[in-house]
């Protein structure tokens, strides 16, 4: 049985009335980030592998890899030493090596992969049993593009500031076109007045899943929707106490691996083999951020850095420099790229090999050492379809 | 000076009046076949390059490389011992690899290239010294697709039979389409009265360039117009005399090479370095079939056999198999191409990488170890650009 006479914010999802809740620091102190890196990007094969995926690679040729950029831009806000990698164990080698500055102690192995819930939940439940469950948390995907660094740390000072009040907190980006490949959220009431620095912070009225053109359309006109980025940020009470009483098997097997993780490998094994497994494989937002909204609990504060996913090669494109003057986008060495009458097309030139292009307008070209890729840029988001293809054909090898 | 007493059919270009023209076979047995293999086939890069040109490959799924079908061809004709190769020297190891049944005397090695009349001319001029000058030679491309052995030999008997008379003497196919990929024949009055074994012989009237598409829908619609296949059979003297009459200097210079050719390799060296070099690049239809058949001297009889020069990747789709309803084209592993929503590809799977296509419609694909095309198919004449562009921007490691 949980202690939660601390304080029981939920169900009053409101501002924690408990002076126990609330720490003395306004700062980043009491801030621990937890970095996700689960998903595969099956929408940019055959780049991103389940053996290799996109977090591990330079998608928008900016020098660093994904992980790495996702490391450095939390590293500048709380401190290389706050920051926790919840990776899938067959990754773990190359994110040591991509991220020489993260102790073994902060990288969790994932024997599966069991989706965003399992990773953030174990990782709060060891990081409140090494540093207390006054800590705030939060979860920052491994494989989404920022830009503008200073912008993105505003965000989360007022991230923390909201969560420190109880609230489940996202951050939201600025839909800057009616995006059909993003999720929505709808802000309710303001809670500016409320909460001392964070005083653009709104309630979640609701989450809305990818919608169709026109729904997109509509929600930009109303000025009252942002991009849900899928970060969030909460006391690590709060998350807890929520799993305590809405998931009880959840919480009671991470609650096992949590434990297991002060004592030592051996006991992590262990636990993780006995209780890892059997999470339920759910995501963050449904399992925690929409009931939670629902209730009143999830608040939002404005994102006003540039923001993507990069969940297709279309994503990759947008992020890319054009090559020249007929918008070709190269991700990689130009030089291996030869093209006549061509425009529009996405290449990438991953095998070392020269890509002659004639008369080839608006298309994917991805190519690597095994497998090559060619689709309309239109047609990015099917590239998973791909994959299904060849995974029911039995080319597991190339996935 | 020429001994020019035995049959002076030049200029009379008609049937040979003198009774020494006549060999008194009507067979093959004073029949040899020659082989330029030249050309390097640029607008089917990557898959054909200088170092490997397309005759060294199976470029129609037959089990068997061109110049390895065109061998056999006319080994049932002649018999192998009948037939002579000309290639660079380059290609001369993989031709004898290729074609293990020609001796080591039947394959002339160019030092450089210099276009067909040079080949054509120098083997007729070692042929002639080895079995004297009343023998017929036949000059038939390395690349070229031809399905339909026994029509071929039967129309290479009518040719023989005509050249025997002192034309010189192409095969002319059925136009089965207005291509304006190939050149054509416009057919002049019957011989086939005045030559025994080709009824169906006929002047050419003169030999047109690759037409517009009217003008070859305009030849199709007059019955009277053939393509123009570049085969070629004539006496060894008719050649020869025309060229000492025409091109003394190149004959002159063709002379002393074969004459090398009849003492020993040094000698070989000798003459090639010094006289090879120097002959002119010229086609035999530009130097002998043309100006010839304007003065009378050239005949065609027809070629019902199915006949390609495979100039393209478009032409290499009509000539495979559709590898499903689709229409999808693959010279290759079919294993290595995995396609979704895609019709109408030509593919060439060649570094034994997976292909996956996604909504790609009527396109050339060809994937080599270093270099790697994408052309729509209604483009792929235009490949040779593309050769001259890499050529242009220092890529000779690909050419």
């Amino acid at each position: 049985m949980r202690d939660t006479r601390v304080c029981r914010s939920i169900p009053l999802f409101g501002r924690c009335e408990t002076m126990g809740c609330m720490s003395d620091s306004q700062g980043f102190d009491d801030f621990y980030a937890i970095i996700p890196a689960g998903g595969t990007g099956t929408r940019l094969w055959p780049l991103s592998r389940s053996s290799r995926p996109k977090f591990l690679y330079d998608l928008v040729g900016q020098g660093s890899t994904l992980i790495q950029s996702t490391f450095a831009r939390l590293e500048a806000v709380t401190g290389a030493g706050h920051i926790v990698v919840s990776a899938g164990w067959r990754h773990v080698d190359e994110i040591r090596r991509q991220l020489p500055g993260l102790r073994a102690d902060q990288l969790f192995a994932e024997p599966v992969q069991r989706d965003s819930m399992a990773a953030i939940a174990l990782a709060t439940a060891v990081l409140a049993r090494r540093h207390g469950e006054g800590i705030i948390v939060g979860s920052f995907a491994a494989d989404h593009v920022i830009r503008g660094r200073e912008s993105f740390a505003q965000a989360v000072s007022e991230a923390v500031a909201t969560a420190r009040a109880g609230y489940v907190t996202t951050i939201g980006i600025a839909a800057s076109r009616p995006s059909t490949a993003f999720g929505y959220i709808h802000q309710g009431r303001s809670l500016g007045a409320d909460i001392p620095g964070a005083s653009r912070a709104h309630l979640v009225e609701r989450f809305v899943e990818k919608p169709d053109s026109s729904t997109a359309q509509a929600f930009l006109s109303t000025g009252e929707y942002r991009w849900n980025a899928g970060m969030f940020v909460m006391r690590a009470k709060v998350l807890l106490d929520y799993l305590h009483d809405s998931m009880p098997s959840f919480f009671e097997a991470i609650s096992h691996i949590a434990d297991a993780y002060m004592q030592d490998e051996h006991a992590v094994d262990e636990a993780m083999s006995r209780y890892w497994t059997g999470l339920e494989k759910i995501a963050f937002d449904y399992a925690v951020a929409e009931p939670l909204s629902a209730a009143g609990g999830v608040a939002m504060v404005p994102g006003d850095f540039g923001w993507d996913d990069i969940g297709d090669f279309n994503s990759v494109a947008a992020l890319l420099p054009s090559a020249n003057e007929r918008n070709m986008k190269i991700l990689g060495d130009s030089d291996l790229v030869a093209y006549l009458d061509s425009a529009g097309d996405v290449v990438v030139p991953s095998a070392g090999r020269t890509i002659a292009l004639l008369g080839v307008n608006d298309m994917v070209v991805v190519d690597t050492p095994d497998a090559l890729l060619l689709a309309p840029r239109a047609r990015s988001q099917e590239v998973k379809s791909m994959v299904s293809y060849l995974q029911e054909s039995g080319h597991d090898d190339l996935l």
